[in-house]
């Protein structure tokens, strides 16, 4: 297992953002009138905030990737200039994250984030009113997305497949946003056919989350390893995989929502039901739910009113006792287990040693631990 | 003067806007589930509307600069790939400015554009809540802003300076936003101080309109006629004749929404005037009128309301009585010729003929016309 940290992310990608932001004060017309140059202050700083907080497990995932699958040729041994230009690529993605999840809280109009107020809420505060907040969100949201792509741009250029890892960050970008727009469409879906919702849910969460979380990770951190030319299984691998690791990671994180400490997890338990949101959690039970509680359910999540707490905890209770916690949990599981065997397969192809296939595998269950 | 026509530029658009969606619905997991996927139809049908009805001139300025300059070396001629990739680079400039205007009535709220509906009015027709169609639209803003730079990434590889192009064009999206930060600060700007709001004005009118109408289309063009390597204010005129022709632009346009046909310009009359908008007329006109017109001014835009059609007759004939409208009339024409020596300048030292020249000029002009 390579050393770097998490600390060691946030280090880089501070560095990124805050470079990135003078850049722009320098370089481009500003004004000295007090009240323009504050609000871009607090613009720059919000940056900043917003893109605290994080676990960089998709950043760790994409390094420990290019790192695991460079041993097997034995021959590939990372300069520091491929080393830096590794990690740049993982802050790639995680500054793509904050830009992604700065646009998301705009369109659910989420009060926090990573238990500190969202980056529009924080905004208004300094202005004369909300909508202002989330016009300047949004712009830092462009700006953030922006500059994911200047840096996978630069920091791909070292690969002999630079082209491709940076059309895959592209297409990662599309990915993420086509998923957005599903999961805004499935606001509005008719819950009566749970297996229509329960499908769209998958393809919401390929799209939305596995893609940038996992199997974009995989990818770029399989093409970064530089020794992959003959292994064709590789890349298909890394979406199979990926994708399954990506679901089981969101519906773990569905699950977190539900059953954890809102401490620690810096959202309100059950968030998600009180904002409506389809979940795989909600698939099951209205599938394993009697009658009443199914009715209950489909009455309950018809409006795009805000659930009350009763209701909330009443729905909580249909989750646990129609076991469509458990049966997500199992989910969870055997995603998990078959992600890991497609992984396992393809490490002892690729001859990578069974002491690395161990950590390797370690870094992987991590977006379920 | 080049045969390309705004009708060239409108198809080249089409053809590559339409491309990439049916790239993203073939090659991410779709759903079955028909409520999804019409929601999907709809935004990819939103993206072509939004795309139409330009005037492209921002497009027409790079393909005819590339072209004026290219000349001047006698022995560049443009191959058919040259050419392709120069259309592609100005028709980037246009799907920028399509993701630009998305995310720009989103954040003032706007209901139509260009003679239509904003994207996000367009879209909420189809959903359950006004809060959804803007969820997609931001989307919609988020995809076409990554098929600009997409666009702008493969077609400046065939030239020279590929490295310069790509990243005059993030520098132009960048700049872009931070203008657009600097517009929703000017919304809280005290209009007691008029040489403080000239100020802000101008700086914003140089990053939020300049930047991509003017600038970028003058800098993208020269770096692509691949022949000023030896001269070296090539860059520094794009700037400062881009800047002063581009802030031209702006006020002009700003004058067409207070003296134009509504149904030519696709707006209301004295639309800037309703929402409160800080524009340059509005600075001369503090600056120009008596006090008890200053004084009807700073009031009615204090608040953050909309402003009667009764209050918007009467500021308009404020701004036509102080002599604010005259002196913007005025502000157009002395920037317009101050932009004009300087191209000029740089034609007679590029030793372009005075026939391209003229036909060159004429280009410019349009953004004045």
């Amino acid at each position: 297992m390579t050393n770097l940290t998490q600390h060691d992310i946030d280090k880089r990608l501070e560095e990124i953002v805050s470079a990135a932001w003078a850049h722009n004060m320098q370089h481009f017309p500003a004004v000295t009138v007090s009240e323009v140059s504050k609000v871009l202050e607090y613009v720059g700083k919000q940056a900043v905030t917003s893109s605290r907080g994080g676990k960089r497990l998709r950043a760790l995932l994409l390094h420990e990737t290019a790192h695991t699958f460079a041993e097997n040729t034995r021959d590939v041994i990372f300069t520091q200039e491929h080393e830096r230009a590794i990690i740049d690529l993982a802050v790639a993605i995680e500054i793509f994250q904050t830009a992604a999840l700065i646009h998301d809280d705009i369109i659910d109009d989420a009060d926090t984030r990573r238990g500190k107020p969202s980056a529009h809420r924080a905004l208004e505060t300094h202005m004369s009113n909300n909508h202002q907040g989330s016009g300047l969100a949004l712009m830092l949201g462009d700006l953030l997305a922006t500059l994911s792509i200047r840096t996978a741009h630069t920091s791909s250029d070292i690969f002999s497949q630079s082209s491709t890892i940076f059309q895959t960050f592209l297409d990662m970008h599309d990915q993420v946003e086509l998923g957005q727009i599903m999961d805004v469409s499935m606001e509005s879906l008719d819950l009566d056919h749970c297996d229509k919702l329960e499908e769209s849910i998958t393809a919401t969460y390929i799209n939305k989350t596995a893609s940038y979380t996992t199997v974009a990770p995989l990818e770029i951190g399989l093409l970064a390893s530089e020794s992959l030319q003959g292994i064709e299984s590789a890349h298909s691998v890394a979406l199979s995989a990926g994708q399954k690791l990506g679901i089981a990671f969101q519906i773990h994180d569905d699950l977190i929502d539900l059953i954890s400490n809102p401490e620690q997890t810096g959202k309100p338990v059950g968030g998600d039901i009180r904002e409506g949101k389809r979940t795989y959690i909600l698939a099951q039970a209205l599938k394993l739910a009697n009658s009443t509680q199914r009715d209950y359910l489909i009455h309950s999540y018809l409006d795009n009113e805000i659930r009350t707490q009763s209701q909330i905890d009443h729905i909580r209770d249909i989750f646990i006792s129609s076991g469509a916690i458990e049966a997500s949990i199992t989910a969870v599981d055997e995603l998990w287990n078959s992600a890991a065997q497609e992984i396992l397969a393809l490490c002892m192809a690729c001859d990578i040693s069974p002491e690395m296939t161990q950590n390797y595998l370690h870094t992987c269950q991590r977006f379920v631990a």
